[in-house]
């Protein structure tokens, strides 16, 4: 292993700058060439990427979003892509490839590297969290903090308004920053994917406890479990009460990463080399257990299973 | 003047709490009874209010919104609404009484200390900034910083993706944070109240501009000119350019008060205690020319006209 | 077990708070009656304590410091003081106590929890991250976070000005907050108590990267392995070259808690509470391998080893 | 006028970047060329310079520091080394000067303009905001906002463990900040070199406040008046109550820009241009009375003398 490219894909988390950063120069100690691709898939199969350096990472490590650019790549999923993604490969002489996004970046990468036994590591960045086999992905706990501090700012206006809030946070798939949020913000109730939830009954505990004078609430809705305007409208309609809708959308995406997400991004950046210069290929790295994991492709892709009784039950029982 | 009441109405803003501070610290100094009102004019009519002391205003000035609650009031609307409060100040012997607000606050104490002769001050305080005569309100500092933070935020993800973000901040009438926002942000173009906007030229900016090589752009939208989500959708017809909307909404609205935002409102509370001390009335304080100015409620509840040319033509300038 | 009483003991770290919060409300919800005691042991020693309802833990989620206070109680070190203590427990009927802090406040429970026979359960919360079994502590992800934001702002200066700067961070017998905070900082080199290190090659590394162009350098200490001021004035001696010397000191304690820091917070109180209604004694409840785990007291207050080679030579190999 | 430069010298202030982003941009936009000096003077003295585009200052509005570095420059006080300057000038036609920085800055260009003929514009910038007829200067309004934050920290400490903290800001010949800070931070007392303090006296009221139950203090001083650690060790020795020392030091000096000190930054780095453009010459430009205004050399590096009775008494009064 001689020359390896680093490239970012999917939508963009704090902290892989940090692992760019970490990629490069640990790859330069292990006397690697590292290249750096520009815009995900789309890069390698346009030709645009260069030899990055030590001083090409200089000053990234407290940016969030990417110096090598991401984006989604529909040409990326025809054979003819893939082709000259290849080609790319071959023509630059590079020897494996570390794919830093989430789990459809390494759908693709495990197809792809498959095919043309090219060995690829993953490194697991999303702030979603919803890789499976991995606690902690790069990003999420920046997002999570982000969010955090968006509720703490809500919660001052849900006080002195007296108001019922419903603010909707990223989450397609996965109620991981709800919950993480809802509980940290001492929130009301939390809706997400992985569990059904009944409308009529948060509306019933919601006129009981105006009843008793409890006057605000902020309920956090992950993405996947419906819109914060949708459900608001609904809580009015049900309740006659006042409602307000929030919804953090993209601010949750960018940012300083955290010290969190920097330092799982270094130590993964490292991993991740290191898995390519011991030979291993179609696998990812990430945080599981508090500490760095190893996980092939195929597990990681898979559904994630949110273990989520614990967490929500532990939420409504401290409101 | 021996006791005197205060009271937070309207939407909060972050630094009334350092204002109600003040107020009740310096009028005790002044040898003057405080009274807090709770939420709004309604505390007023439900005689909900309190003789506050040293310690009831102790660790708050850290904290936005308002220990003593707001929100809005149509009974005050109403003749037998203002009679009842009037009879409130009656009962409890309150010589004046200090509204922090905006100029919706404004325009009532305004008809309410005439009708009653009742002395009444206003502190000015929204987060809009969009009270007559007056340069900054408490509050407008900490929405824009929040508001910055935001678009810092989303500049990442502009970045590493090749966006284009449209951005609605705080704003009805006023087009004073999209524009402060506007500028520090470094975005590429500000909607506001005060100034048509042409679509279909700034489409045609970002049609040109993407061909010479500029790939991402924030445009920042004052809520009074258009929904983010509206315009994000009209410039993707227009230019076939993908389009992502935020609405920060309410997180603009609570938070730590920045320094500006609570020097400000002890500064006032303090100038509106020494007002109703000198006997003055129907008058406002707020901050002009860099200096604690005092404007009568007739001025300040007009429509203020921001000067935007400026601002503008130099946000225009440097992207 | 019908009625328990917590405490915070030793120095505060940011999420006592919601620890207080999930004991008190996880515990009413598990029908017992719960206490809180002031100032740490000396409000056992003096019967200063109260019940805690509902209310009492309002709004204190996003609340840095502790709403029991805390101190150092050298009273309690004594026969008479613990034997006060006891009498307090027996005289308000208190079936178990709680005490949230770190090994110090430990090994003063593990006594006299055992001497008296009253099941003590201790919640590991301490900025230093020093107790052993556990991985992290409640305050350590929050004071970590606020010492690299102010390491973040001294780059920039170091960048601008092209200096050699010497940060010193807390951790009087551990290094964890210096290599967390010198890693995800980017910074050249750190200095800790569970490594000897060598002022003379350091230097030798300052000259020599000076020679070829780099400007700029920040060591970070933890306080257990020196002064900054001491340190930087040696390189000065030594290079010749400018230092600054930055101590963090207190700022680093307090602060809103970080997302982490308060969800591990409130699942730590809860755990706490259970061990306790498990009939459980002697032990503390922390984060290890990214679990709640339970450790005995013994256990706990040994003196923690912390492997620090693979941080520490990671730190150097991607600066 | 066809070529200008623009330098950055003396300790840098968040803004600074913001600044020359201005400069830049605007003066291109008005058909100028804009050179960049490194280093201040020491650069312009070494012919360390480059032409600045559009693209060069992209992405730099939201970071502290500066990208154009600066130092101290003893050889500039040489009168060879400002005749190098000269010379460095002449040889790149360069018809105008732009110095961004504080009043040693502007005493340097105040002499070599008149010296050498060279129309040289001030640009305010300096986080002490001790710049003589200029009400705010870039920097001010962040550092205050850092130090504040340092400080709702602390109190979190002192509250929690009541304690007496004595915190060092900036300041060696201006209490400004120590003032805003202590004002917004609600501290106890404040030391400032504008004003002689009776530390007898001060500790005077902290024994009477200790024995009516007052068992927290925040005293902030400036640098100028005195170091924390001094102090604290004198109120320990006078009051036999304990202390500790915070002196925040640089973290007040870095950190992206707040938009008070990004706004101010870009009016000023058009104003600077315009002056120059106008034909004027050893002026300086900063924010008075809440507008852009243009101040002689020859006031601006006059002492100022900031008005502190009325901030410091309200200070007292409020504690």
């Amino acid at each position: 292993m001689k020359r390896i490219a680093v490239l970012t894909t999917g939508g963009d988390a704090p902290g892989m700058n940090p692992a760019i950063r970490a990629v490069v120069r640990y790859g330069i100690v292990k006397k690697l060439e590292v290249m750096g691709v520009f815009r995900g898939w789309w890069g390698l199969i346009n030709e645009e990427l260069k030899v990055l350096n030590h001083r090409s990472v200089s000053g990234i490590i407290s940016q969030g979003g990417t110096i090598l650019k991401t984006g989604r790549c529909p040409e990326f999923q025809t054979e003819a892509g893939q082709e000259r993604a290849f080609n790319t490969l071959k023509k630059f002489a590079i020897d494996g490839l570390i794919v830093i996004g989430g789990n459809g970046s390494f759908a693709g990468a495990h197809k792809f590297g498959n095919k043309y036994n090219v060995p690829c590591i993953g490194i697991a960045a999303s702030i979603d969290n919803d890789i499976n086999g991995i606690d902690y992905t790069i990003g999420a706990d920046t997002a999570i903090n982000t969010a955090l501090n968006a509720i703490d700012n809500i919660r001052d206006t849900a006080t002195s308004m007296e108001r019922i809030f419903v603010v909707e946070v990223m989450g397609r798939d996965c109620g991981f920053i709800a919950l993480a949020v809802g509980l940290a913000g001492g929130c009301e109730d939390v809706f997400i994917p992985e569990k059904p939830f009944d409308l009529e009954s948060s509306c019933h505990d919601i006129v009981h406890g105006n009843m008793i004078g409890k006057v605000s609430w902020i309920i956090v809705v992950a993405e996947g479990a419906g819109h914060a305007e949708d459900i608001a409208r609904k809580i009015t309609e049900i309740t006659s009460l006042e409602t307000r809708a929030v919804t953090l959308g993209h601010i949750q995406r960018g940012g300083r990463p955290t010290a969190f997400s920097r330092d799982l991004a270094l130590n993964l950046g490292k991993a991740a080399v290191d898995c390519l210069l011991k030979g291993e290929k179609d696998k990812a790295v990430g945080l599981s257990s508090g500490k760095i994991a190893v996980v092939d492709f195929e597990t990681a892709i898979k559904k994630k299973e949110l273990k989520v009784e614990g967490l929500y039950s532990l939420i409504k029982t401290l409101t």
